[in-house]
């Protein structure tokens, strides 16, 4: 439905960045899970600003308080309400963009759709609206605790990582401060954006995605297909601007011999190019897909812009803004991520007499 | 929901590559437009098989028919069902593959799914499902009138089309089999596929989509942004790995300064890195995404795979198929573009009390 | 989703009186089950028209053909896709009522909001729409086999059946043409509309519908309760006016004290005036509802009425016509009853990780 | 949706009785209303418990917080997410029930569908979640500021409103503590739920609901037809057991002769059985239904029933109970039909290519 995510399982989530707070209403989600609230506060931790010198230097404790659907500990079954108050908004940061067009922001969008917008910040398009979804991913790692779900920054700028994920250790993503399990990359991803910030500039990257163990028939046939859903999550991330799964662009320069994934004996792959999924439908197979970001269109230098009415005017960044929104993105991919599997995960409950 | 695109006006589909026919139902269609039912079997026939050397010779008249929602020629606002049968089915041809799963082909995740499948040809799983798509996409052009969307193949292999799209002449699209409007580069191209067919092989690539003329407002502002139901209805195409819109992966290499779109005095913007989209929201500048194609598993050429029992077989694609799923392609991205626009303006007529 | 019944699985229709044929999709409707169509054949034949005396002489094979979704007899879990002809339209029995409005048709209210109609007898407004719902109804039994779902005519205009459902034996529901399992007030139904016809009139009266095995759990709790997914059902059939489950309105006539239903120690309760949901939840006993139905509106009489420009017009029901549309539609509500059964019995096999 | 009110406005709610707070999200409200936040807090107060003698004697301000979707007074066209605290929780009075079932309660359902439940009261099946629906209610009015929509009590227990509505002064509904605009019949409805509650007894009763000034166009065709959307909505209220509307029931007992509604030279009709809905479409005559609501479940008396193990035990209500939940739904009532209405409004706005 409209503004909300998923089909069956479902978040609808509200919140502006200067508003008093973002919450979401989790539907549909099963009873009977305990629920370890500290590991609900860690992802909300690796999405924080504040977190370290690369990201925004706002404060925010970005605790989540649960209204509902949580009794002595387990899901109730019913609605899961949550709330994330905020505490550090400086709207006064805003007043000199109110009646201005920032380039590359939804400030002129939002104007012309609605004949207002909310000024203060991004308003409804700031990417703070993010918290919701690690909130509602978090609580479906929970659900597919099975599954290994894993994110890391695999470029920033023209700084990739080279290896492929196989090689990767992933317990080492969160050693370093950009989220890069490849210690060298890593370095020097960090001070690629140390520079950037320092020019008061910007940076954009990429982010991968591996998730590991998922069981085969995952995903749906005709408009729901598992990379479908997959993809639609992540390009409403603010920043994103493109989602290849598999071989992705790379594929498309590739013939069919190259391409295929033969089958070994017990029916897994011996190459993966297709990514863990066939037809739409995972196939037990890792599932590994990537998603580019823009840089934060926020920059600490003046830019030529236009007011309400056209007139030029210089708008610069003030405040605090991150120079690179990589790090802080990757628990929010894999969120979504979770929560994508964890509707499918159900819908697929029922869709096979033989699982009665 | 599940299975349906779009949100407000929305398809659902049935059909099977070997069933009687496929079809589909388009509910909340706007009353009152007068349909050209030429303009729908053209786009039938630009994605029709055997219309050219370089796609699949099999041969089907692929005409809709009607079935309700048009009275005297004009739409009546209430569901419109359509079918198109299916003629040309060699059923035979497939007897081979029953008990076999074929590489990079959905035998394997539905049998595991659904604990059986439709074994003649790809069943479910067959890319004949876009012919509905088409069908969709073609009446919502004619709703979108005032809106041009001009898709292309920008690449097949390695053989890109190096040209901005700016500078290409889209009415050269259908003056060449391959539907590369740079007439150089589809020679190029043409060539490629006809080697490429000749070694019983397949070759992937990408399609590339400009759209013109969206008003300012289209898409909303959470979970259905413009980009993200463009990206999900692209990624639910049968060979597509991949979707980046405006900079795409590009962008994620680059900075802010470089990145962002200033603004000129009459709202439009100096660059379009943003590819028409802020917030989620179209601004009025030109649309255009990019969708990557993997080459079609169907190879005519002996492969190692395994059966149900997980024997070791050789299987090999008979009958048939297309060497380069491309140039066929093109109408389906088209008119699913269309059809997520049309949805997403039509919801656009009620988020604002000032047009009421 | 708007003009769709079902949340998970799901049923969109089209269709209208004169077009081609009706149809609809059934989405996500479980792999695996076989299917016997003669049961299916024969709900359609309950509700087919000239089957007796005292219903419509039109004659319709009403045959339904599946499109999709079925192979090899069984289900395969993607959409089901079918269609039903029409064959005995007689386009010219409508042809005084083009430019007219019908007395409590929907002749005015589609003109109004769509601008135009399709004239043809109601178009779409017509009551062959049920169609549909039975043939997918039908399905729904079969998957539901453990459920019984017994529909009968409890009332024809004054005349009730007065004994309650549990004395009835529902295997006499269709030894008469009524469809009342009490032999004496089916003679007496059957007279009443006999009378009825003669005069050129018509006749309301009530559906009464029983269901016997409902597991414990079925419904959903805020706005998706199982009585509320059964009323919207109903509501939707051309001629309902009115819904009531359990007490009903008598309930609202009683104390408390009368009124809660008392547990038995193994959870089943003394009396039933809930009517088998609490909290919107099945609790195990019967399920009950009742259907009040207007009288057809077509009678074979003038009337007064009004053209297009407001100018008084004599109209008079030509053709031919239920004078009681009652015995045809007790298999319209066991399918729909049937169908949103179904539809959240699968939903319930996702609220509990102790299912899983 | 699932759990979810409305197909394009729609409202998601969460709250339990003994929970921390009540809330919900209405999305796709429309941007550029001036909102009145006293005509909000004037339906909470409606609805308010301890609001006269003939009501439960709980104590709680029901002050709602919006926390997004309104800046400067006017609805900005995102997501409007509201809280209403809980304040006056008095677990205690439910730890003599933990673990048994009240009759007519939902606590043996929930057990058995979700495996727990919170026990507190009603939990998630407490009445207080109409809270939610009354807050998105009265914005919905303020949207249809044209449309007027009057509730009020017509029965309690045996005692009728007999005046038809036509005749009632709906500016006197408020002057008494039961909402019955007929001050005789109020007096009377009065002394009889005084003389239920000295019994610590409950009775149920009767809402009629008028709607005046619906455009002509409003409700969906198929399965979405106003008055299905109107009774689902009054179904999903916690002790409604039906719903009827024109002519209801009685219609049910009527000939086509004395139902059918004769047009007027203007379109208006002589009669209106039909309750301003032709074809699941407003006619622009008043829309009106009656809701049946049963006694309150909980009963200041012993009843006997049975704990989780099915062993007999004698459950007594205490606490603060209403004796007859009428007066206090009338603004539920109305303002789920306000809610109903506005989002079939919306979608209205799309339907004709003539309004764009």
């Amino acid at each position: 439905m409209l503004n909300t995510l998923g089909n069956l399982l479902s978040l609808t989530t509200f919140g502006e960045s200067h508003g008093l707070a973002y919450g979401g209403i989790i539907n549909n989600f099963p009873a009977g899970l305990t629920i370890d609230l500290n590991k609900i506060q860690y992802e909300l931790d690796r999405r924080k600003p504040g977190q370290s010198a690369i990201v925004t230097q706002r404060k925010e404790s970005d605790t989540v308080q649960f209204l509902s659907g949580i009794f002595d500990g387990k899901t109730t079954g019913t609605p899961i309400g949550f709330i994330i108050e905020n505490e550090n908004q400086k709207s006064k940061d805003y007043d000199h963009i109110a009646g201005s067009y920032r380039p590359s922001h939804a400030d002129f969008t939002y104007d012309q759709k609605y004949g207002l917008r909310d000024y203060r910040g991004g308003g409804k398009s700031s990417a703070r609206e993010t918290i919701n979804w690690v909130v509602a991913g978090a609580l479906a790692k929970q659900l597919l605790s099975d599954i290994e779900i894993n994110a890391y920054v695999s470029s920033v700028g023209d700084i990739f990582c080279e290896k492929p994920y196989q090689v990767l250790d992933f317990s080492q993503t969160e050693s370093n401060e950009v989220r890069c399990p490849d210690a060298e990359t890593a370095q020097k991803m960090i001070e690629r954006i140390k520079e950037i910030k320092k020019e008061g500039n910007t940076i954009g990257g990429t982010i991968t995605c591996v998730i590991k163990n998922v069981p085969v028939g995952i995903g749906e046939p005709v408009f729901s297909k598992l990379q479908a859903e997959l993809g639609k999550a992540m390009l409403n991330i603010n920043a994103a601007k493109g989602f290849e799964y598999g071989s992705g662009f790379c594929g498309a320069k590739m013939t069919g011999k190259e391409h295929n994934d033969l089958f070994n004996e017990d029916f897994t792959t011996k190459s993966n190019l297709s990514g863990g999924i066939q037809g739409g439908i995972s196939n037990g197979m890792d599932i590994y897909f990537r998603v580019a970001f823009k840089p934060v269109a926020t920059i600490l230098r003046p830019q030529e812009s236009v007011d309400k009415e056209g007139n030029p005017v210089i708008v610069e960044g003030k405040g605090r803004h991150d120079p690179c929104v990589l790090p802080r993105a990757v628990p929010v991919v894999e969120s979504l991520a979770a929560f994508v599997l964890a509707d499918l995960f159900l819908i697929n409950k029922t869709r096979n007499i033989n699982n009665f």
